[in-house]
């Protein structure tokens, strides 16, 4: 039997990720000190990896494929297909950035003022190509953690992740300049992504993701409407969503169903009732394959 | 930019409210040791306030509108308009009552008997304006906690507020008389309802508040009936519920769709199944808006 | 009022039944150190019982009905009515086993190797009566527990339950062969069962039962299909499910609303949608009737 | 080299034995899931056995001794040499008594009422020889848990465990007679108890253990008295203890060291201190062996 | 026999306050639910009561005696007798101050700004009776808790307790005065501390109270010193201890037995040991009365 | 004021390095979220640092003195004066060591046999320099952590710490060779060594830290001794340490105090006893200087 070999990101994307999985339709389970969670699908083989680690393991082939963030793909210089960008978090949907920090009263204020100084961080390959890039040398110290602490004691600057900003703020830390900006990516093997077999269960894996992410954040609505009032309800639906329109035995009535934004609902409903809908009925959706 | 501000209810009422509140489509976020709850409306700013000051703050203005117990408002004595009544508690759906109890093995069997002596209580103006309407005289006792463990050593009587009663059998308290019985309400400061722009915002976060609440306890069901048997199953149902009827590829037969209380489905559904309804399915709502 | 005594199993399926019952449409709550839940339905008085003593009270009609495994029916000899087979695990949905383990260096390989052997198990009559089919005899220990770390020294062999057979594998042990494949039963005293009211209502909460456990595992999912690809798309659907195929206003198109597995969406929806669906959408069930 | 076989009771002493040997010097730590203690002793082998099995095994010679409540071994009937009780309990240090209880309105008063009824208990053996030494015949049914909610539905009276009679008052039921008082003790294979090396072993073990308990509730005092108030503050001290009484470089000074029991350490006190003694001091103990 | 009636504070200091009369050698439990801790001395009867309320009980000889913080006897205005000043908390040992806050960019700067002003306090006698005495006319207003978070939107200024004024800071509040400094003090109905049982059982009970919190933070130092060397090493105790010397067998050195504070113990032993001091021996203790 | 900057590790490490602080006299709390840890000595500054940046810190002066393992002192390069080597630990108190470990199965059984591997190591100077030092040259790369399942899928050996080599097996790897055994030590900037005022703080500091660490596991143990019995007690107890005898008042008798290890006591005193000691009390310590 074929097998795909599929690489899941350690650490704090772990549960979001099974998370999404499970919603897809695919069962992980964590063995507890195993890094070969269970899945229940024959045809696939998890290994848990640092994220750091992901792209080489995918570029070398130990991986068919990988869930990974776009900057540690870049840190690692990893030659790997990228098949889609991935966009969930616990926390927040908003891409993560890799900004460059210095204490609120520091006399840095751009990349020219970093001669000569010392940076900590964790990306020292994307810290030195953008140094370079503006003609700057530096001392680029790796990090092995609570890099935002460290200024000024035991640096001029970081450039540290941050969703929010909020971490940067509470160390009194202000940001110059934003070096890269990263998602989660879906990233194969050049040449796995070259194999049919493989292909074709990656990208049938790939349909039930985003099939999966598109139902997050989206709910159903139906509704019963009068003929004559029809075209006004349709009026204050999204323009873009086709809604099903189906006949009811009572012929002067319709019923419609359609998807929408969870958060457009409570501005949409007010204005769907004024204009004439009645029984409106907000039900939960868990896949939308489009 | 316009904004409203809306005061919830700080402590046991907390999590049901933010619940409420999510499930109406506001998600509502509690930073860690700050009152001011996040909500992504930004036009709705929040504060958590005691239920017992509700009422003095939306009063003054400080607030243009809140969520606190009727009772509050009585005992506040504060002048503000109630917008509407919300049923929601975790642990029950029935109102709290205000209620006058003593020992078991106590003489005080009505208002009559408390003449002279000493009263514990939350309420002390709820209880001194309820005493003079009987007539009588007692020494009424701010009571910080703990209440219902005062008499008989530390209070002969006392003004406690109960849902099932448990709570007072379990410390031997008999109920002699029922003071008030309150519900949670939505408050506004008069000047603010009379506003047009803050009204129509509190009129469509009350009317999303009110799918979310007749939704819950609420279910869908969805079956297919022989056209023979349409009258015989519609009979079963609920009567002033108004099914969804909707003709069906086979012309033999009716798909029919109506919402029923998730507690009486276990009575109906095997009387729809006697009267041939086939394939029933229930499935989840989150929202109702008639 | 009419009342039928139940039995609910106490320990380990307490927690699964309580759900199995919820989602059945009937609210189960467990009082602090009580062994009466309560329970929704004035007409249903429950007890809390331990599954080995299940059968003993059934049959002498202490209980008139409740659930148990069949496995320590078997073992107590109890004359019981069986009304339903219910298949429900957190864990797993197998039935258990109840097995003859010894050690992986044992000498014993089939029955005949147990004579004059001591044998440790907590279904002392199902081993006694196993043995004697295999005119064997040997020292038959009941186990107060832990029994699976007994062998070698503390018993020979060992009659144990198992579900995946990874306990005894962590404790080196070897299955010799299976005595007994036990699920849970719903059994009925026999007089009872013979009530007329009785029986409707036994017959009404497994109709009920059995509707939310179809549920488990089943989702529903919708489609708009255009009339020319609808052979190709029902082709794709188990045969075994009868499609709901409703008109659409647009005349081209009619919508399509099914019930199909949960672990068999990941492999349909790619097809569907290479077949012509359009729209696909997936929804949680609750219940289903057929 | 020669190993003692320990078994120790698994489950609700579990812990406490654990704390006392760790008192006594030996280190115990349970690995999870397995059921063999590791202990920093090589000599030492320990297996943790349900109190109710650890008669039987160490009759046997499965095990050389163990610890185990006397209750078990008579039920059990094992034939096993005790060797020391030992008083030690989480909860008190108060004997647990087996006794019969019926419910408060019950109309059993004595063993004689027992006739023809159905008694349900963990302990059928003993409960039966009470019955016979009574001459009363009834039906003892082997309870396997939750014993004191049966009566009166599932049984007409129980012999059960109390150490305090709370929870059978909870239950509504009342004590109508004492079958047996049971402590903790510490047994031995005949043959082990003869074996030179063994019984050298289990008397060390022993010594240690008396060592800890006596410490338990135990605490030093020193103070520093005058010469001429030494017989006044000797005469408030416990007549049976004899303290330690040492010159100091003040010769007008002695100093006095003693042991007493923790909670009389309150009542002394005061009176030493009238007595003339000063700089009275508190310290801990860890064991103490006379 | 006749009781002592004893308040305990409900609430924060209840565990601390516990853990007090535990190292005094008295056992108090909290049975849950109950509002009257268990406690192994028949003569005292302990009531759990809120500290606000304390005064008024104890005043009014509903209890003989309590424990409860100084600001709330003055709140109270009860009139109750003082026995002692006890000095302990979890958190720290410094006493609490009531103060005066205002918002950090307020033009209150002293008791004169507040004139016409909103404050928000749980102390409203304290603060009404400061502001008499400075001659202002302020709105105090009862707050029911979160108080540091009123200003500026919901009062001017707050009077709030705060130990360490973090809380303030992180709420962006200045302190402006203080009000009143209180400690935890053990208070005795007047008549009650005039009848002589009372009166020792109160004088009892405090010597040990007072001797556990004169062990909190001291330990036992214990050395040989070389008789030519003894001055030296006294030298460098503090002056105000009087160690116990006594000879050893050796008659060149003595043993030398002090107490001394934990927290010197990091200065004081390196100029032992330079002193000549070997053997230098440091030991818990549990009580000290001198 | 003179201030030393003392780093301490962050990590698995923080706790077990507080507790020995707490046990030396020195209170550490740490502060959520911060990194700066609160010590009770304004002479002392603390920072969490990671122990692989330990030294790094150290030497460039960012820090006077902190604590880390010798390994990563080495795998850094770090110029550092190493004052003392600290041995605590809160599973063991053995080294931690570096190996080289294989799959089971694995041709590798030396140096030699990793010529052109991949190895996965979190040193990697070590590594390399150890290769080097065995003239074999192979591909080693950084793991950012879950080395120990890598083999042989993502590399073909590790280089991985261990203390008791449990993971390891349990993940099918051998060990091949050690390269590094490594306990914690106290390490000193150059120059803040010979500065007078830092290097006598640490030096006080460091025989706190020793005085902690040697109570550890021992105890105190006094007992009293007829004369002629003495030589023979004092033959019993370990010949290093030199016990205090002290006469007492009934001069037939006299008092031996002394110290030993707290698992030798259970050998010791069945000996003490046979010998003659009495009233044998083991109490505990808490610091011990020589």
């Amino acid at each position: 039997m074929s097998v795909l070999k599929l690489g899941l990101p350690a650490g704090s994307l772990q549960e979001a990720t099974a998370d999404l999985f499970r919603k897809a339709g695919y069962k992980i389970t964590f063995p507890s000190r195993s890094y070969y969670p269970a899945i229940d699908d024959p045809e696939l083989h998890c290994t848990l990896i640092r994220a750091q680690e992901m792209g080489r393991y995918v570029a070398d082939g130990s991986l068919d494929c990988g869930l990974t963030g776009h900057d540690w793909i870049v840190e690692s210089g990893a030659h790997v297909t990228e098949l889609a960008e991935l966009v969930f978090s616990k926390v927040s949907r908003r891409p993560v950035k890799w900004v460059l920090a210095v204490p609120n009263d520091s006399d840095i204020h751009g990349p020219k003022d970093l001669q000569g100084k010392r940076i900590a961080t964790e990306v020292v390959n994307i810290t030195k190509s953008w140094l370079a890039g503006h003609g700057v040398s530096a001392q680029v110290e790796f990090s092995w953690g609570a890099t935002e602490v460290k200024p000024p004691k035991f640096a001029d600057a970081i450039v540290e992740v941050t969703e929010t900003g909020n971490s940067l703020r509470a160390n009194n830390l202000r940001i110059v300049d934003t070096l890269l900006t990263s998602t989660t990516r879906f990233v194969a093997n050049p040449q796995a992504a070259l194999d049919p077999w493989k292909r074709q269960k990656m990208d049938d894996l790939l349909l039930m993701l985003r099939g999966a992410m598109a139902a997050e954040g989206k709910v159903g609505l139906m509704m019963n409407v009068r003929k004559p009032d029809l075209a006004h309800v349709l009026n204050k639906l999204p323009a873009l969503k086709n809604p099903t329109i189906s006949p009811l035995a009572d012929q002067e009535w319709v019923a419609v169903n359609t998807i929408i934004d969870e958060d457009t609902v409570r501005h949409i409903i007010p204005q769907l009732k004024a204009a004439g809908a009645s029984g409106i009925v907000e039900y939960p959706l868990t896949k939308i394959i489009d």
